[in-house]
């Protein structure tokens, strides 16, 4: 089954959260005015339900397949991939000096979104080449921006990103790959790159004709750790002078994952220089490649939380159609005994609110998340650290929440959500891996309780716990939630040890995004009050108010865990732990 | 991987919260005494663990296959199956008169824990047979019962339940099955049964020499409804006097499901009557099947709950058991730089004891279920309602927490969760079907509102509040919850409409389901320090701590979902809702 893009919403949210009129206002961002957002939003929102949704079902059964050393896509990817380049979607928010049309990242995480929901696994391979070009875009020498940016632009290449080895997960300063320089012949001042990298998604494929990867490798006795660390552009197929395509660099598909989800990601492991003669150019200053890598990783970390807003519309969606289709029980307490569509019972009700309300809260966070990372682009500092603060929470809650959505998805279809062929499953399995990469949720909440909650002297987060206590003079839970929040930060950074905020990040970064989601979901509210988005009205009012008296009290319930200190999970030592 | 039963914090469940010796002082238990309990528990524990576990993952990846007409079990199931019937580990608690041991509840309780720990998808076989011998046992005429007990008790054959028709899920009284009186012939006073059931769990296999399937069906002239729904019983193949087999009834499995998990576990579709020649034997009165099934439901409810418990015991193993091998990043804060085993992280800690705390505490739940259930057997009518509060809180909490508990698992994997010979990724695939199958948590929490909040006019639960608040006059956070769940408690049986009981009915069992957890791990912290199982005082401390100083709170934060009331969920019309 397809679904309808939620063009309005979307709208909705674009305009009130992320502030698009304000932006456009900007002479770097001029193009986005109103006409132009909604053609783009429609625009995607009809090509990836049309085209790309259809082909999410036969992605997962029979996924990418490793033939040869080549990844083998089920038919039907290739040509909506050429599609979405020809039509230049891939372009929306690319650097304008190569191709690109230069729109807000607003934007682009509307591309993105629209493409997600109508497909999870497929919508990772433009997701991956952003990284590529943000890279390339702010350390990428001009050279190297001539070579690769046009076509990385476009998409008719696509780009990966390879930081992971077996022993560098989440530490990545462990990792080992290596890259010696060339001194002499026709590759002088270039490097051998040696090495082997696991978990890069869609790392081998055949829908673009060439594949940019970045590689983080040490240079020769680089200092150990993270300040060791450069990046590397790699290409599948060596790019000549004048921008023909070589011979195929010495790099090679290795094998390709097994997955609980997104089964037509690639999801490859990669092996670099088998042969020793894979070629890859250096990427801004030696052991700078980290701090290169980083400058797209927040980025990309609102790009995965976007994953939990699609996969909850597309599993919220279908979990709205059947439980209007399926018929079972009367009403409890009714006098009439005849049978209704389950979506007529209270708890399946609630169940479809909750999804509704948790999707929309999610979409609000997004887009204000976006806003302000735009405004940082236009040099608001003070935007540009809320953006800080606000990306380990969308990135965290927002993938709880694609879980949990989905969750409930399958829960609403009964037995048949346990049936693969149903689709609700699907949905669950492939929300699973947005908590865990680019950075776990674990990892995001170490990120807000240290760099985030220590931004401008701990101000970043006051003032925004401030901007949602004062407009929620008139919504006193929403409010108490900001004074929890308020109390737990400032604990964190009075009382608490080291430990003691790691021990309570993960339930403070929920209460925070809850807090934010909720906060503007009401703005929308207001705006449709204020004449806004009159079509959505009426259902709204019923997500907003579910979410601000029952999901925010929740969230409420949290305070006693953020602050209950890290010295009751070290009284045993991890081998006792275990038992 | 296998995994080491959990013998220890069983054996203090089911003398804490079960009260074994309690019930071995009764003449119908006296056989529960002190060596023969642990003899069981370690001997179940020790078989599982050696002979169900190692299947488990092979069951996953080759799964239940059909084939001409005949389901196939991967190699090792057929002897693990034998196995098991020869050590007598079926008949446990069946009724003594035909072979069973005719023990306690809660022993065939730790009997399931230990082979669903193992193995969920297997463990079914004898759940389904369990179902089977009841019905027989409690409705059959003493004629079915010798035909049949002897070899269901010994696990020689086996049992399925068949309830569900497409049409007929939640909303049993749909359904369409026919039986007509035979009148003359061989097969006079017997019935031919014709109809298609779906979701028979381990509806066809050749483990077993014969399976014996409860039906459920209408009589000619029946009333609609529930009322007119009978039980027969209808073996695979017929059973002559002397007690050997006769030829193959006329019923077969049509197809079998591709689920999510417990692909081990055939899901059939299974037709009878194909050639109006399927003959079934009515089971208790005319129009009386669904009391007749309903008697053993609430067990086969716990016993669903005990699978909660089941897959988050083998999932916690497994974290523990990575999180200590794998090296990642140093402790933060720490001058020590070197990387450290993830379960030295503080947030890697709060996840392994939220694994721990939950899963002990649904163990705790069920156990104490288990006993009150036995009670009730000896004729404590007190104790009995107490079961019947009680089981609606440990089949929905407990699958509940079953996938949290599992999710966390796969979260402690990092990337390697996500990826299937990993094993993580299963156990929260077969997790999802408990909140399903055998009433939906949804329905479960119905139950809890309607008739047991009523259950001896209030009584019933509110003695349980009250009980807890007595035992917490400790510990605030615990007794707030149980006043909690009272205040919730008064309001539904006062001010509520039915519609306003439904839309908070299942918050408010997540909260009373926590508090009684919370309130039996504290029993177990209590008798520790009296000095039972002195080996599990402190690893108990610290899950306990965890337990009611981090969980029990956050479901003081779903007091104002439970008591929301229903009019925000209509405030729009289905179509409305749905956009």
């Amino acid at each position: 089954m397809t679904y309808t893009p939620a063009t309005q919403d979307q709208l909705l949210a674009i305009r009130v959260n992320a502030g698009i009129d304000d932006l456009a206002n900007n002479e770097k961002f001029a193009a986005a005015e109103p006409d132009m957002v909604e053609a783009i939003v429609a625009g995607i929102g009809e090509f990836a339900a049309g085209e790309w949704a259809p082909l999410n079902r036969i992605g997962d059964i029979e996924g990418a397949k490793l033939e040869n050393g080549v990844v083998r896509l089920p038919d039907g990817f290739a040509e909506a991939y050429a599609h979405y380049v020809e039509q230049g979607w891939n372009a929306i928010s690319g650097p304008v000096g190569f191709g690109g049309q230069g729109l807000p990242f607003t934007l682009s995480c509307n591309v993105l979104e629209n493409l997600g929901t109508a497909n999870m696994a497929f919508n990772l391979l433009p997701m991956l080449s952003v990284g590529a070009i943000e890279s390339l875009d702010h350390h990428g020498s001009a050279e190297l921006q001539e070579k690769y940016l046009p076509k990385l632009v476009s998409g008719e290449w696509s780009g990966t990103m390879n930081l992971t080895e077996p022993q560098a997960g989440s530490d990545v300063g462990a990792l080992r790959t290596t890259a010696r320089p060339i001194s002499e012949g026709e590759h002088a001042g270039k490097y051998f790159i040696k090495g082997q990298k696991i978990y890069i998604t869609w790392g081998e494929h055949d829908l673009a004709e060439n594949i940019i990867h970045l590689v983080l490798a040490r240079l020769p006795d680089a200092p150990e750790g993270t300040r060791g660390i450069s990046l590397f552009v790699v290409p599948k197929y060596h790019v000549k002078e004048d921008g023909s395509l070589g011979s195929h660099n010495d790099l090679r598909c290795v094998s390709i994952e097994h997955k609980l989800g997104i089964n037509a990601s690639p999801t490859c492991v990669m092996s670099y220089g088998d042969n020793d003669e894979c070629i890859g150019e250096l990427v801004g200053a030696e052991n700078r490649g980290l701090m290169a890598m980083f400058t797209m990783m927040n980025n990309a970390r609102i790009n995965v939380g976007n994953q939990g807003v699609q996969i909850g519309e597309r599993a919220t969606q279908q979990a709205f159609a059947y439980a209007q289709e399926r018929v079972q029980s009367a009403r409890a307490g009714s006098p009439d005994r005849s049978s209704v569509a389950i979506i007529d019972h209270p708890d399946v009700r609630r169940m479809l609110l909750r999804m509704k309300a948790l999707t929309e809260g999610a979409r609000a966070l997004l887009y204000y998340t976006a806003g302000q990372v735009d405004r940082g682009t236009l040099g608001d500092a003070g935007a540009r650290a809320r953006g800080e603060v606000l990306t380990p929470l969308i990135k965290a809650w927002g993938t709880d929440i694609g879980i949990e959505v989905a969750n409930l998805g399958v829960q609403v279809h009964g037995g048949m959500g346990f049936i693969e062929e149903t689709g609700a499953a699907q949905h669950w399995r492939d929300s699973r891996i947005a908590p865990i990469y680019e950075g776990t949720n674990g990892i995001q909440a170490v990120d807000l309780v240290t760099r985030k909650l220590a931004l401008d002297d701990g101000a970043a987060l006051a003032t925004l716990t401030a901007d949602i206590a004062r407009d929620a003079q008139d919504e006193p839970t929403l409010a108490a939630l900001a004074a929890d929040c308020d109390t737990v930060a400032k604990w964190m950074r009075s009382d608490a040890s080291v430990d003691d905020r790691l021990a309570g990040s993960v339930p403070f970064c929920t209460m925070l995004a809850v807090a934010v989601a909720g906060w503007q979901l009401l703005r929308q509210l207001r705006a449709i009050k204020d004449g806004a988005a009159p079509e959505l009205a009426a259902t709204k009012a019923a997500s907003v108010r579910f979410f601000l008296d029952r999901i925010v009290p929740e969230a409420r319930g949290l305070t006693a865990a953020a602050t209950a200190g890290a010295e009751s999970l070290y009284t045993l030592t991890a081998e006792q732990l275990a038992g």
